[in-house]
């Protein structure tokens, strides 16, 4: 269970890094939309392992297949069905973790609850699930698109590395660099921290900020499926997320309410906000301003150090660092973060075409 | 659409301010829990406007009546209908906003959503809908008790000022102030901030911290439904909300692998952690350790100043502060964050129920 | 669970049949509907006990309030909540069934299942609950209405009668008899067999037709959520329902297709098809024309006989009937079946919205 | 959307008959759940076409992989794919049907729905989505039998002809004959009709009974989500079925109360009942007698003759029937029967393990 994720514009997701092949099912794309495949794979290659000195150095080739749901170059309305095989899948010598439990990774919360797990390469914890939703979140871009809507994330923190706000930057420089910041400078100082991680065998912890801009106001739900809840919920489901904020958020914790409140005015004949603490939602509903929201992402938990820990038989053991692992996980997160944010959005512009009478 | 939250446990909502009731019907309350009205009654009280001076002066008595699915004291298996009248429901003149957006409210979002709206007191958007959810999740604490958790929150910053780490102070003293934090020192100076914005005629946002105690292993998801993904929607859906994070949040961002990793070892046959970043979740799933989690609240938009506008017409307004309203929110949102976490964790506590076969 | 129904237009109810109140959320109606409450309780009317000689003879008057989601007669697109307090809802004495399982009722069913049951007049296994359907079907045939559907279900059969093609009678003339069939003569007949059964101290079948008409072509999804799959199990969720069968049903088994095939043609512009054996359900979805089908209601289990029966210890014991009961539920089974289908076919009338790109 | 069925035991399938493959994910499997592939496949030729005379001639192999959730011959509780690649796909000429409505099938309503359509082999709306369906069910099964249930359907009906009641049959006899029917004489004239219909270029329709043995009391839920209900949605959503109906069925709509109750006996410590005209199901909920069913099946939409028809521009055309079909579809459709049945006993067996408080 959990595997699903939309309401009306809904993907399920299968498949364990070291399995035949992992995939997306999504349910209520609407007929017609024309897709573009070389899309889908340049987002698959922003997140793939292997892309840059600063990630992982595993090479994976995430080539995905379209199986069903689009018949001469439009979906259908039926499922679209996308698979990503694993090459390579057969398993290496994994009994060095077999029954050990990795600090800080899923292998013992699985254990307790399922009483298996399969252990290779961390099973359905890997964070290689997150190319299905990669996929899935470059259709939902492609809707997206067609009604004038576009998502844009970036790395915004790495460590104590801080890029300046949104709107003072451009953002067309993102992908200018290898660890996805718009500014220069900031991107600089932030390859060279990781570099430095890198060479500790350690792992450092960072931020990405997300923008959607041009999305109608209307979309959300009143109460519990409030836009900004259910983009709360996509993120904190990617791995290693351990907070969100949108708007203001933690900061505008400090503020009094009136600098904070976003006072109304008329723009050409468009209801605007002179301010945008708001973060293009009010009252769970977007009002039609930028909405951005910062992501946390850990330290990633495998660490090239030998760490303390327990064995299945809760007897002491140490485990050791192997492998090939990203030193910061963030350059590689904007991709999610974007997919992830598209699904939402899409999701919420479907279910907000019946919420008046006619 | 949007009014139900939970898959098992599962809640659903109604009501307006100045309609007849609000309420909530719970369905998935597994039969023959034994329920205390009084400790429903308890937790709406806590919630209730009027209940000290740093909140609003408006009355409300919050009465709630069980309608079904509790016979001779314990839960059918049912839907328990839980209601709350509106007293004094009668609309004095709200035709001074009839037509205009207040900053930062739902008005405008509601407006382009839905075009028509009950503006009687913000209607469906009202703080006045999660005395529902208090209702109900007093029911979740009763079923949670039976299996030894617990549910505690407390306001750990007004403003700028906060109070210190949950393990430093006895939490067993939250009630003993007005604002709901156990320290007494810092109790007092967030009293008087509150006091002083009051007197300003402004107001001001904070963070309620809250913590499950007693969960054991294996509640949430692996992928979407995440446990600590699922808190998070569930605590940005209330109103106000601007921001989550778990475990070791924003700060961990800073942090290396080799610091933030939680390692293992074994106490009395049961497998714990020396340190708790990971916040009592991995990989989606709880540990057994403590979960906590930090709740921002922005400053309440309703503010007793004159503020710029625009009406339905698009033409600039003055919007006037009226009426009686909270200084700062976080004292009568504890109740509130307990209650979202109550559900979510009864709700993964059954879903887990079905985790392994037999 | 399973209170619920529905996908974007939703309803929950809840209540016990002695006690406070019964009642149904109707989240997901879009906003700007115009609601006439006079029709609400029209409906209501025609459910309820005591219209007729040929109904049990409790009288239950069955006023429903709206207590959320209109205001000033339209729907604001929040929940709606309606309400019909339980009069007289003390309990007379059950003693004498409180521990004994009455035949082909739901006592035994309950106790395995829950362990605790509310035995008071069936407690939520009551006919009652059918009442809220009611009213939450008579808000969804105001939104069909509005589209041009109408939805007209009739009483085709008691016992062994039956009336003739529902295109061979003249519709209009079905609430002319407290039987609920379009034609006299067979009316008549009914009414005399059900006279019979009842002074038999007995209970006899029927058979209730339906007809949606005017439903446009392109509602229902194609695999599990087949629009006749929806109604199917919206009409054996009523109480006393054995069987579900549209177009041409379980005649249609002993037929060859090139005698069931039905061809298409043009007739003004419409795709048309010259015979209606697929009921207007093609594939799942429906195809413009009429849509029709037949529900199945048992003999009512409660009889003014003794029967043999065990209690909760499994003891042999007598129940007696008492009370005053149906001796045929089907007529007051039509608005029920009819509240049920527009709850069905309004759903799929807003998912239908999302089907194609734009 | 629709492409997903069940709650917890929940699965989503996707593929066009002509595209690269059919599949399904299993979500919600409880993990360490044995999984013997050999059944899983028995049950996919069972049901696959080319199976004896009296079935479609085309051949197709329907073999299956597992893609996830199985790990060491053990459900992981991670979600479990089954594929099944379509040989052969590449598409011989189908431009003779390609604007065409071909008469009873869902060529016009899909194109009415979304505007475009897969014309190859039926796209989305092939029989040969059932092949998912069984593969899943093959695993339901699995976990039925783990705790003493058996799902067990057969041929009760083709055309005129009708095999004895259930009890009256050995049951074991089921695959002993080509058309699926366990009494032998029924069986042979079941053969001989659809021979002559098939020489007569014709097609016929048919009933599948289904028996679940085992079932323990407490499955299903009260309201809308009755067992049957359930199960009636389930069978409805297959390929050309009309009808469903269980226990007594529509002959019990002839009967008295006074005859159709089943009353309460004790046998063994176990509370039992007399006759079993409620099939197994009391209240919607489970009584631990056999439940029993019956689903009508329409003749096969595909002739081989020719049938006036219209195109998309609405012009009359002759559709002419070719290629391989089968005359009547029910001896294929007892697996699909049996799989549809488990897959809803399974979710509800789930479900139902959370229905008391402890």
């Amino acid at each position: 269970m959990g595997n699903s994720f939309g309401r009306l514009f809904r993907i399920t997701t299968y498949g364990e890094s070291h399995g035949t092949a992992i995939g997306v099912i999504i349910d209520g794309c609407p007929a017609g939309l024309a897709i573009d495949e070389d899309l889908i794979q340049d987002e698959l290659t922003r997140r793939k392992p292997g892309q840059s000195r600063i990630t992982t150095q595993r090479k994976e080739d995430d080539r995905f297949e379209i199986q069903s749901g689009v018949f001469e170059g439009r979906t259908t309305g039926t499922p679209i069905s996308l698979v990503i095989y694993n090459k390579d899948q057969k398993s290496k010598d994994y009994s060095h973790i077999a029954d050990k439990f990795r600090p800080s990774h899923a292998d013992f919360t699985y254990h307790e609850k399922y009483g298996v797990r399969d252990y290779r390469g961390g099973g359905r914890s890997s964070a290689r699930e997150t190319a299905a939703r990669v996929a899935a979140g470059a259709i939902a871009k492609q809707l997206l698109k067609e009604s004038g809507m576009e998502i844009t994330a970036y790395v915004s923190q790495v460590g104590d590395i801080s890029a300046p706000d949104y709107k003072k930057m451009d953002l067309s420089l993102i992908e200018d660099n290898i660890v996805r910041c718009p500014d220069t400078n900031t991107a600089e100082k932030m390859i060279q921290l990781i570099d430095k991680v890198r060479k500790d065998r350690d792992t450092i912890g960072g931020v990405v900020t997300c923008i959607a801009a041009g999305v109608p106001a209307g979309l959300g739900e009143p109460v519990f499926d409030k836009l900004h809840a259910e983009l709360g919920k996509a993120m904190l489901s990617i791995n290693a997320v351990k907070g969100f904020e949108y708007g203001s958020g933690f900061e505008g914790t400090r503020m009094r309410g009136s600098a904070h409140n976003d006072e109304f005015f008329e723009e050409k004949g468009k209801v605007r906000t002179k301010t945008n603490f708001s973060g293009g939602i009010q009252g769970g509903i977007s009002n039609g301003e930028d909405i951005y929201f910062n992501v946390a992402f850990k330290p990633v938990a495998t660490i090239m150090q030998d760490q303390e820990s327990v064995n299945e038989q809760g007897e002491p053991v140490t485990v050791s660092g192997k492998g090939r692992h990203d030193p910061c996980v963030v350059p590689r997160a904007v991709p999610i973060v974007e997919a992830m944010a598209a699904l939402v959005i899409a999701d919420h512009y479907l279910i907000n075409k019946v919420s008046k009478s006619e």
